[in-house]
């Protein structure tokens, strides 16, 4: 059986290799995408989709269209993370088991990126690990299935 | 003369009836507004226009778009109810009469619900009575204008 | 069936028509309640009482006695609203369904006024619409009973 | 013009001149009352009426049955006053003007007598001058006529 | 000597037995003082009474006449327990040593349940051992008179 | 033996009677001072100095140069009130009897007023009845004295 | 040099001219900008563009768009000002200076309103001024180009 | 059937007796144990252990070594009684009925010992009657058991 | 006519140019004062006057003796800016307009800096631009003035 | 080269397997550890340690001595999570790059567990995803050093 | 080399001696700096100013004629310690190297006492040895320079 | 006669000098106390022990040990410093006098170093002096004594 995954990154990820490199690192997300997490993606029988919007509600429209289509979420909500409680409400209301990613370690910034409204429905949060934190998800998705 | 009367329904109310069905009920939002409130406002010379979006802007247009042409919003703004301040803006700038309601009784579940930035712009809240909250506020409209 | 129903008013509803005309309105609750209410409810073979005091003490004995005796409350505990667990406590521990009403909207004055210690054990909450409020909670009764 | 003026003290003021002398002083409220305040009313031709309760729910009756009747009213609500909105709602419905008076500081004790919910609808507080502020309170009541 | 020792239950008490039973037992609370607190007091020689009330005045009020009359006070305030500051005052003013009890853990439910406006001024307090507190209580004067 | 008694006011109190005349009235305080306050003194035997600076350090100053010359201290501290811990220090470090008065009731305003710093170290507050307030503190001084 | 420079204006202020005049004054943005700003840049070698939205995502595009294209960013977020986390990351990330305007003094309003979580990204704010604070904006862009 | 209970004390009680003896009385532990405690179990069939460490993790462990061993623990956690989220974890992971006890009134001292992030995973606390706590804890073992 | 405006500087703000450069510039006040906004008033028919002080007291005198002298403050109170609750009301009292200036950012630096207890008696505030701020701030008064 | 990387539990984690289930799983963190763990360090190049104690100092001494032994720490505090700060500086000391793993997702639990007094040392965080995030925190070390 | 340090100390420190001896001790600073201070002093090479204000501006003022002049600062800040940000901001617009020393533990007195506003800016701080302090500070002044 | 010291450091000052140079400097204590420490106490007549533990208990147990056996505790207790109430309480029931060094200046780092537990059980505190704060705490020994 295939397993459909599908990526959702939220706003200015877009940017990420380009915007603060200090703290993001100096890869995009979409070369990352396509050299490292589709081909592990493709090795494991996992079927990926990636989705970026800097739109809260574009966020929660894909997650609703994903109900009944994907068997995961693995969602980095950018800063929609700390105040996004529609965000919550989308996960929650979908039923798809979810992963939280940050690419940097929100625990050691500024004091209100250390709170996240999302975490609380999630399976998990994986945060600091830079883009290999995507990879991470995708290995979890690969044991919660054994 | 008839009174136009629009309501405005935010993010994930459109998956009313299958999201989290202990806390919002079996029936579907729009099943609900065919059979029950376009007859009701039929009945009583109301015009009911229905609106859903998942999207903060798009709930702000709408409220926009209804100066000069509608009576009365009758608002839930789902999760949005907690740090849309920008909808309360929208709704103090129009001037319209705006009721705000709540499916569940946002007042008895996690702390964060309990608090809505919404409340102050509005006549009143009516919280927890599940659809039949929408139907209450029809009802008021009612007793506004006698 | 005949449904039993008791309204229950806290301190210094006893005044509503005098005091403070601005926020509360000119009619006194017992006009209202004669004029409207009774009619409303023999009209719709609901059984109404009326009962108000200053005294928490009087409230919760009240409540004690409505066991096995109403099949609905209606409570406005005015200011007791905001501190009184002990209500809180009698209402739950009756397992009467109840519904709190207010006559203006409590989030839009002091600070202090927009928590309710009663509201999570009632089933709903409706503030800021007069005294019309009452009315609405009689029309969820009917609704409920449905 | 005969100007009567009642004063309303709260729970445990009754036990004042047993109830900790250190804090409270060793004269009973009623001997202070007999001996100093009738003498001084009478004096200043006002007409003084003395009420003590430890209900909340009577003082709130009390001050009900006021209006109309009373040109001011002195208050010590005792412990209530960190708490009794419905003494606060009870005094500002009333309009009747109010002096609230407490016989130890109540700043300079607990932390929590520090804060006084009666404060916000009287015309002035007179704390911390033992017995002698009700005479205080009544000095103000012969300024403000004047 | 004869003991003399007063049980006073605050608000909500005398349903014991009957309200929420998997947080407060089975059991009435007047049956449990019939069959063991009375026949448990007889042997050791203690005096008891018993006193139940939905109104903080009457507490006060029965604190206030337990003055000279008894050598010691039991009390469960109920959720007075969590605001009523004139019930603090009460029993600090009889200087009568008294005992709080709670038959659930009070630390272990709501927030709010938590903390005790009473604690401060009785010997000691005892939570979470059901009806059985009352008992221990007892226990605790004959340790105390040794 | 003549009593003296100095009064002290803080910042902004030299515009009283020009500032804000809804809050603290049309009267200048000289004139009051002149008017009412020095009648009242040299009839009770009271001999009284006037201080006002916008200055704390000329408040503690005279605060410190009262020590051994004036047996009563009336302090209106104006805003410094809110964060003086200064004149807090001097007012305990001289051991002479102080009365904290404002001419509005500080606590009906905005809410950094309603708490004072000075409160803990003075024998008493007086707050809300206008210039009459010094006059209040000086009937209080006479009565310290019998 | 031509220096290009983006106004964007958040959710409402669309409005503005019509919304709460007492508040935001009665000429529109448009109006202002056409007879005002345009004027004003052409004299200076400024290039000017102006956009408006009710969306959060809109402005974070538009933000993503500007880099490379635009040598300042004058923005008044609205009331995205006190929650967008997100616009706050896109201004970071872009790196373009950027200057925060309030047509009202935001510091003098609801208490919300005086916090701004876009402030602690741009070189300074300019709140108060009514329209005239774009004005001053650009005088801003021009002394810092000097 | 024979019941075994271990007494479990934390850091600093194997100095009661010495250690500030307003607060925690005269008599060490050590001889009430032997003197009293020891005689009551043995009377009422029950098997004493006592622990006493100044060690967290000792404590731990010797929560986790009861399991399977004791049916009952009584625990001092003294002063970790504020910050020990791992004793808490240790109880919980035990399911060994736990009581807690403590010699002087928590309540009534500094405000940080007013908390106990113990009390949520036992079944009750017993606070402020010295040593004799302990005992009351034993008997309740009794009571609880029949 | 011509309009007269006061520049008032706090404690510290005669160090600029020597003190923190990186955080306040290189220049002197003096010296931009001179170069700069002399000469920018003297095209304008301003006339500007200024003070600096290191004392709250100085401030407040300088500000009464500007009442009926000045047309407009201009203030930058430095340190006291966060908490002279004293300089607030001297502005309040005065009537004058007055625009709050500040070299630095305020809301990117100690979380103490960015609340400011002059904001809601100003017209509006200037911050982070700099010393040109000052010359924001006279423009300001030049819009103002048309 | 061999990259030498130590797990380090903390209290009570001795007992996964044992432990709330519900929460933490049936598998014991030794046999994962030796089926899983060992297996995936010795495909992979990477030498393997294992420590638990339910001891800080123990836990603070392991780090300790780690220096120059180990090229990577993953630890899993327990309880300690939420207090100790002393391994807070004994990770930042030991300057061996850190992950902090939790069993549970800390954020959906007590709220008090959802702060780590860890996380701003480490490199990054993985909770919620039981014994697997071990493994993932592994195939991180493997990323890393890639 | 002359060292030159300069001894700052705030409001009421020129009652040491004086002002609650329980606290501060029975000797005066005067004293204590001719006897002890000076002596040590010249013993080592220190040239030694000392001055007192009880004005917040004169502190100020001093610290910044110290620039250039002195190499070290003794500061006791009396009560301005804890809010005086103008009083920092000079110490650290200085760059002269400041200990900051209180003759009480300002740490076991009350609550407000235990933050000080200077701190951050200071070497270090020196509270608690009564005025030994003073010396213990010079003490480290030759420490310092060796 | 023969002073006893005992100097007791906790959680990781054994690393000193070798952890975070810039914050704790260069050299060991070890070194420190044998060159400077030992030596300033054998000319002084004092007798110097040196404890150091990662572990809470082994610092209570000292603590313990130390009664009757020293005249005077010199304590840094390193992280514990922000937690440990059971160091607090071992040195409040230890009677012996004891001084807190801290080598930091605490009040200048992260938030949560900024409040000491054990603070209001020490005679004082020296904070940020480096190494030599113990100096200093010894030469405070010193003064003490005589």
């Amino acid at each position: 059986m295939e397993i459909k995954v599908i990526i959702i990154n939220g706003p200015n990820l877009n940017l990420t290799g380009t915007r603060e490199q200090s703290v993001y690192g100096k890869k995009s997300f979409e070369d990352f995408y396509n050299e490292e997490l589709l081909t592990f993606a493709e090795k494991n029988n996992l079927k990926l989709e990636y989705f970026q919007s800097n739109h809260e509600g574009d966020i929660i429209d894909k997650i609703h269209s994903s109900i009944g289509e994907k068997n995961f979420i693995i969602i980095n909500p950018g800063a929609l993370t700390h105040y996004s409680y529609a965000i919550h409400d989308a996960i929650a209301a979908s039923k798809i088991p979810a992963i939280e990613v940050h690419i940097s370690n929100i625990f050691s910034r500024e004091k209100w990126r250390s709170s996240s409204v999302i975490s609380p429905v999630v399976i998990g949060i994986i945060s600091g690990f830079g883009l290999a934190g995507y990879k991470l998800a995708l290995q979890y998705v690969l044991e919660y299935l054994c």
